[in-house]
């Protein structure tokens, strides 16, 4: 694995590992961010994922999907599972227990919003205290809320996501955003993601099968999403980091899915300074040979996902027989490493551990 | 104003206001929908929604967006705008007191869930105060989410907010839907509401300056926002009420803004089973006769927004100097009679109240 010392320095918001162990810093530095001026600042997403994922020598990115009637057993009796409390009190147990596992084997853990919003305020409480673990774990964390709207309201959401944690609630370090509102949706967004040191994934080309029947319609020529990516690229332009850091992506991303990878592979070539975030591997059906396109030649540019293989593994071959409910925390460990494996294997990602 | 008892009966859900005074029951009535099938139901959405606008007699709604910058002298102190409990806290009095001047005169509110969200946990469990208060006082309730997301993810917000409320939280009759990811993102929305009585409106045309941006590029020789309409209409058919009901329109609404007159006309046309939800009145510049071609000839199936412009009518003329801050409710009521008679005067909404 390379560790590049001028990588760590860059990574002020979610505490560092190094060999001597962790060094923890909290303090974020805040700067003023003027649109198409570029941030001259070590405290840059962009910069800080790409230290992250190159000290963890792999682009997987772990979905915190917790759903009651997946859990291990023991975590939820079948009688708390309509109280909203106790279900939120279990995700907030099995999330801390999946970044036990995973905290020293990936960069970047990602909490699905919808699923701690379904168990009413007591799950956005919890949201909020796994958001808070995860980072005081090194891990920086992207949530995925899939949030959008315009002028200030969208700036309420950007804050809420994004801000401090202690003045606004949650403080991840990028939100995932839909595009569908404009421009004038995203840009409160990205000043607030900047402003913050975070950053945004929008989203161009979902995974889902029913994605394409917006996202591939043709107009001037083009494809709905390659519209929203060239838009999506332009504001990634507007927020590189400085040349001094190396980086050459911005604090905005795209969301492209795994299970379509052959315009996963002409998104990568499109958005050259946008990190893409691939959902779809795993149990929507991509695989690692799917995803090679979406990576740089030097095998960074993406973070891959996975859910449900990974927290729930313990429910699945060959899991289920090897480890079942009661080591379910060892059947997480041993899917991230096959997943780990399997992108060494078959992406430029494989670079990132030589 | 037209007493239509017929109607009375079916607004189960909201509590329902009659001559005699409140009736209360919030007992909900379940039922099992099958895609494609016809609800044959008292407890419809669309039936609930009409009720409730021939009742009051005008199509306005009042949106919830409360912002500390812009609360009434009184509420909140400049020490305390940095504190999120006590801001929530001041957004939870504020909306109450909206609320107990609107119940009387419109049927339905709008709360922003950004501006609740930007609060933290503190928010979101005031939001819920605030959804449970006004249903309380007989009003329908849409929650402004925007959400969106796929498959099991897409069920879980739908239950989050169209579930019942001590079951999940927030229990809103109705949700704002984003459509980027298409139709496999929207059915789960469209079926948890139907279990429950409630509706979504899908964004189609946006009130904001940048929404042509993806909105009007034009594919197979249409807009985007089209294309979307012609989705969401397929849907409202999918969920219409019984004929027996003499209700024209499904549970799944379109949200199309008064920024853009003639496009709002000709979604009017094109999605004749929509109740439109109209943004962009007053604040966002537009005007009584701008939202004129979103209704249907008798006056139904469009509901007009203002937030700002009443809400926070204190601090603007003629409101201003007439009540100021410390009458800061009586302005509410003023403009609230104010949009009352300016879309009585200029749009076929005018009928209802005859």
């Amino acid at each position: 694995m390379i560790l590049d010392d001028t990588f760590f320095i860059a990574a002020p918001m979610a505490g560092v590992r190094t060999r001597q162990g962790w060094v923890r810093s909290q303090q974020q530095t805040s700067f003023s961010f003027e649109p198409g001026e570029r941030c001259l600042m070590e405290n840059h997403f962009a910069v800080r994922l790409a230290a992250a994922v190159r000290r963890c020598g792999n682009p997987v990115l772990v979905g915190l999907d917790p759903r009651a009637e997946s859990l291990p057993a023991g975590l939820l009796s079948g009688d708390d599972r309509r109280q909203p409390d106790r279900v939120a009190a279990a995700y907030g147990e099995f999330c801390r227990g999946v970044i036990d596992v995973v905290a020293p084997l990936v960069a970047v853990v990602k909490p699905q919003a919808a699923f701690f919003e379904q168990q009413g305020p007591a799950g956005m409480a919890v949201l909020a205290e796994v958001i808070a673990y995860a980072r005081s774990q090194g891990l920086l964390v992207i949530l995925d809320g899939k949030r959008n709207d315009i002028g200030s309201t969208a700036t309420a959401y950007a804050h809420a996501y994004l801000g401090p944690a202690e003045q606004h609630g949650w403080g991840a370090d990028a939100l995932t955003v839909s595009p569908y509102l404009g421009e004038d949706s995203l840009e409160p967004f990205v000043e607030v993601a900047s402003e913050n040191g975070g950053g945004i994934f929008v989203l161009v080309k979902t995974s889902n099968p029913g994605g394409g029947r917006f996202q591939d319609l043709v107009a001037d020529g083009r494809t709905l999403h390659a519209h929203v990516g060239e838009l999506v690229e332009q504001l990634a332009l507007q927020t590189l980091p400085g040349e001094e850091t190396g980086c050459a992506y911005g604090s905005v991303g795209a969301v492209a899915g795994a299970t379509y990878p052959e315009q996963l592979e002409e998104i990568r070539q499109s958005l050259p300074h946008c990190w893409l975030l691939v959902p779809g591997f795993g149990a929507q059906g991509g695989g690692a040979a799917d995803v090679a396109g979406a990576f740089d030649a030097s095998g960074l540019g993406a973070i891959v996902n996975s859910s449900r293989g990974i927290i729930f593994a313990h429910d699945r071959d060959p899991y289920r027989e090897q480890f079942g409910d009661a080591r379910w925390q060892e059947a997480v460990e041993a899917a991230t490493h096959e997943m780990i494996s399997q992108l060494r294997d078959l992406t430029p990602a494989g670079q990132l551990a030589e």
